[in-house]
């Protein structure tokens, strides 16, 4: 492939956090506006740097290959994507809680029809791009022809198919955070979350703190994918059931099967769930976070591992959130008050059955206005026997169970595996 | 919890772009030492800015999270990680590689053993993290159930155990780029390649072009897990035998078993050559790169799968390509020029089994100087019907194969499924 780039000649370097060198005014964007037109786009291309109406760019951390790609000379940084076939193949909103600028605060809920909405903008010469993308696909999981073959799932030919295969719609999302909304959800002020990302960060995008008329920021983190089994219609529709499970990324379970926790029997349990409501003419859906040992990563994690299996008594429940709190400062990064934003951009304003133990996760859905009726705990058999050791310290903690929960001497009863 | 930030008075704000505010000259880091003491750590904390020696900081796109949690008054900026019994349960080197200032530019070979290379700083105030963790683990997948079930894989009690569970040491490795050493491997100047890393990122880090004294940059991206079966120290016995699987992250077939390409079905089958390795007095090693959708993002992908299976004659071998060209201005955005780097800090010189069709893979490991013996294709009978499509093209692309190289027509004659 050509070289783009090895015999261009140096230009001058534009520091970003020097305003006056940028073009006109940018386009604005209205958030919480529920008219696309109203609201405006967001402009996060680099192929034309005068345009850009945000702070940072697509694609989360993968931004960065992409900048590889253009120093390496295999990408033109002047490409724009030709977009033809590539919309969505179902229809997601527009619902209520994308005109409401409270609601939605960390995705942009237009992401997905953007080149139906701001159709004028391409006209003119912008360079507009999703920030959702919507497909269909088959998948098919071990464990869920499992559960066929036991009978617990029926084979329907429509959402489950002959051999195992499900019938799923799918949607990856990039983050898109609007500041005012993300320091509010916080309780803290604008100024201090712009200042504290980028000092926290190593002084990544200083227009973090030099653009303050730039409201809306690309974060270059993973985002999320959300998994639809069964009617997409009945999600907004309060006459059909909903079960939802929101699950954060573990690598070592979620692929590699790691009995230290719960997370992929729970995810898997939570698409049965899915599945079944699905095929009693409601609707299931998983959402997928990318936050990696609680977003603390998995160096952090395996350094915990360690410290919880090596420390004083071996892998103890009532030490289990001590260990990452002595690494990590705390017990916990995913900050879930974010998490109910990718529902109400779905629509969802009640569910019937929610999969999840967790009362970090509960409280930001409710507190967020959606109901739930029922919560689902992971049945005792789907429990790895190293995985006793973080489910009884969570239920001490305040996780949902309908059985006991631990007290501090049962607390210190409980113990995992070593290292040998 | 209580809130640390809430109260604080703002403080005058230190751009990165301005080198003067640093304090004195930071520690420096020689690059390709094989002596700790004169490479010199890797210094990216936020609690001292007057001690860092790098662009960007710890956890890749995780210290965005941290930030939040600083910002959101639930961490300390000045938390220091206690590592207390957190290191690691195995020894990985010293080994040539890590004096080698070329042949590892994308990680820290000593990043596992700060703690005891780097001591004397710790104890001169300064605040180093590791940027590699190592710790055991037992995992377990239903697809090698199977294989145990099917009698391939014998249950030997140490490294297969009773019940299916696989007995593993694994890493966690963050990013750690040598610039100069990165912009080699692409054969570009090291000023072409920070100024494209600046501006086609949205203007992330302007150090890296104002600081051209910091050689090193953590990217905010995500990094690799390394999973290693069997004998450690057979790794670098040129008279023992090795298999390597390296993969490339793809959500949606690792986890959910997507049927439209090869990726989880590959991967178990690596790590059922790894086993079978390791049982018989070899090791086998997998290692999981963070590079979703060919480092394209899902967002990206999902957008390519539209435009595939809605294009004129549906999802066609011969067009495999083209739709991801389309939408991204190229096929792939892996550059597995890095990817070499990680085996050589594991010290491997020779792999007699490579699980991994890739023309791309394949080039770039033997061009750092490891040989391959053997490479292992995905059997057959592994390939989803939906994947047939991808494979094709693969193979007509360069991909290693035993069997026939599909031409021209048989590409247009290999169609996937629609997507209703």
């Amino acid at each position: 492939m050509q070289n783009l780039n090895k015999n261009s000649k140096p230009k001058h370097i534009v520091l970003t956090s020097h305003p006056s060198r940028f073009g006109p005014k940018p386009i604005a964007i209205h958030w919480g506006e529920n008219e696309p037109s109203k609201r405006g786009p967001v402009i996060a291309t680099c192929t034309n740097p005068a345009h850009r109406n945000v702070i940072g760019t697509h694609a989360g951390s993968y931004a960065v290959y992409r900048a590889l790609a253009v120093a390496g000379g295999k990408l033109q940084s002047s490409h724009r994507a030709d977009l033809t076939n590539t919309s969505p193949t179902e229809k997601i909103g527009p619902h209520p809680s994308w005109g409401d600028g409270e609601k939605i605060v960390s995705l942009d809920p237009f992401g997905a029809i953007v080149g139906d909405v701001f159709a004028d903008f391409y006209e003119r010469g912008y360079d507009i791009r999703p920030t959702i993308a919507i497909t269909k696909a088959h998948i098919n999981m071990p464990e869920l022809q499992a559960a066929i073959a036991a009978g617990r799932l029926p084979v329907d030919g429509k959402i489950v198919k002959e051999g195992g295969d499900l019938v799923v719609t799918k949607a990856a999302i990039e983050p898109v955070w609007f500041l005012p909304g993300i320091a509010k959800r916080f309780g803290v002020e604008e100024s201090l979350l712009r200042r504290t990302l980028f000092e926290q960060t190593g002084g990544m995008f200083p227009e973090l703190v030099t653009r303050s008329d730039l409201k809306v920021f690309l974060p270059p983190i993973g985002g999320m994918t959300v998994y639809i089994f069964g009617d997409i219609s009945a999600i907004s529709d309060r006459s059909k059931s909903v079960a939802v499970r929101v699950h954060d990324e573990c690598n070592g379970s979620d692929v590699f099967g790691s009995d230290i926790c719960t997370c992929r029997p729970y995810l898997v349990h939570g698409i049965e769930v899915c599945l079944q409501m699905a095929q009693s003419g409601g609707v299931g859906i998983i959402v997928y976070f990318r936050k990696e040992g609680r977003a603390l990563g998995e160096v952090t994690k395996f350094l915990v591992y360690n410290a919880r299996k090596r420390q004083e008594g071996g892998d103890r429940a009532d030490a289990y959130f001590t260990r990452t709190e002595c690494v990590a400062g705390v017990q916990d990064m995913r900050f879930q008050e974010l998490m109910p934003d990718v529902l109400h951009w779905l629509g969802i304003t009640k569910i019937d059955r929610l999969v999840s133990m967790s009362d970090m996760k509960y409280n930001a859905i409710v507190n967020s206005g959606i109901e739930v009726i029922e919560r689902v705990a992971i049945p005792e058999e789907l429990i790895p026997p190293d995985a006793q050791v973080e489910i009884a310290a969570k239920k001490a903690a305040g996780y949902y169970t309908v059985g006991e929960v631990p007290d501090g001497e049962m607390l210190t009863e409980i113990v995992g595996r070593n290292l040998i």
